[in-house]
């Protein structure tokens, strides 16, 4: 069976409290590679004839696991419409270190990250929800470079926010192009993101004259926001931790990012 | 005639929008010097009977200007208690930066900057408006400093918001002491604060694992929140700016600070 973007086979209505949450996988493809997405909005709040800013969610480096997942729900409850883009094809995840390695390398220092991410964008647009002058993307982990990278290709982006992403330095020509605001979310003693690498980051922030803002949260370190970073730090051996206080305050930060660049003119 | 505090020869009442605004300079004294700080709070929603988070407002190194006091009018406006505190004495104020420099000067290393800045806190708390348990000092330039000596003193403060603040890394013995969650608001591109001050600083905070949040803005140079900087600037021939976003981001990221440190247990 030929499969049909946005006419999924399966579709989801979550209710929680008043909120109606629906959730959509979303069959699409990018150079020869087929994928699969995930849709979230509240039919409630969001119809094709009252669009939202919409909002591309792009996983840590393990894939399109239930944790991006989350996030697209969560923000769909607050009236976005959010679509957690698949990086690596459809249902390709993993837990172990060494293949998620593997599977991100294909991406970093390539045009191809950009490129894969902005299919994603484009099927978030093609949901027909979505307002298109309000369109932000944000990240986690490999995910977070992504959006970095998505923003310097000049995506046309409101903003992006990266959550413990590593740091792209913004390459030339970079800074003529990109349009959106950055929002960076940083765990402060996070091992994996080298004091080099963020004075990198921000020189070439600072030279460029990006708009950005760069945020360090205490005690952080690598996959702070995720909930389940503990579980994962044990099974694959390396040094991840939820944070509560950060996830919090990052998502705190986001929202207040939100409703910056959504804001109507 | 004696000068009594929190009986005030002089009271006015803001009125706009539906916010009715008090305002009450207050006399005090510390160390001998005779000291004049500036109440504000909303008496349609806060009494003696309905206390209400307090915040105190350290100024700027020109003294207690108008500057400072607009920002207890905004944070009564949002329900607080707020406390423009006196550091100089009566009517001491300057916009000379060489003076500026000097009166500053006497604080700066010296246990009299948050000693001076406590009795502005006891103050506050003497207004009987306020719920003691939460309580938190914001403060600009000298005022940021201030408030994280006030922190590294055991102060009974819930959290401190420096904004473009010199910063004083954390002395030997404060971590056990310190009460006060901080959020410190940076201009990314600040020519006072060097990266060595950021970065010991940072590391003395990540050493002695206090709970911080460091933001750095794009594009703000020093006293970026002071919508009179640029007139500033050109009487006093110093390199500061106002920078809107980052006078806008920053008080959204205070505002979300408060909503935590202040959330009822």
């Amino acid at each position: 069976m030929k499969k049909l973007p946005l006419i999924a086979a399966f579709l989801a209505v979550v209710v929680s409290g008043s909120a109606k949450i629906v959730t959509q996988p979303v069959a699409y493809e990018h150079a020869g590679v087929k994928l699969e997405g995930f849709l979230a909005y509240d039919d409630a709040k969001v119809t094709t004839a009252k669009k939202a800013p919409g909002v591309l969610v792009i996983p840590e480096w393990w894939g399109l696991t239930d944790y991006p997942k989350s996030r697209a729900q969560q923000l769909a409850a607050l009236g976005y419409v959010a679509f957690a883009a698949d990086m690596y094809g459809a249902g390709v995840t993993t837990g172990d270190p060494k293949k998620a390695g593997e599977l991100a390398g294909q991406f970093y220092g390539k045009p191809l990250m950009a490129e894969r991410a902005q299919a994603g964008f484009d099927q978030l647009l093609k949901s027909g929800l979505v307002d298109a002058g309000r369109v932000a993307a944000i990240g986690y982990c490999f995910g977070g470079s992504t959006c970095q990278a998505l923003a310097y290709s000049g995506a046309s982006l409101a903003g992006i926010v990266s959550f413990h992403g590593s740091l792209i330095p913004a390459p030339a020509g970079a800074a003529a192009k990109t349009k959106a605001k950055l929002l960076i979310c940083h765990g402060a003693v996070d091992p994996f993101i080298s004091k080099e690498e963020i004075d990198g980051f921000m020189k070439s922030m600072n030279e460029g004259k990006f708009d950005y803002q760069f945020v360090s949260y205490a005690g952080a370190v690598h996959a702070f926001s995720n909930p389940g970073a503990d579980a994962i730090a044990k099974s694959a051996g390396i040094p991840i931790a939820y944070h509560p206080a950060a996830d919090q305050r990052s998502w705190a930060h986001m929202r207040a990012f939100f409703a910056e660049i959504f804001a109507k003119k």
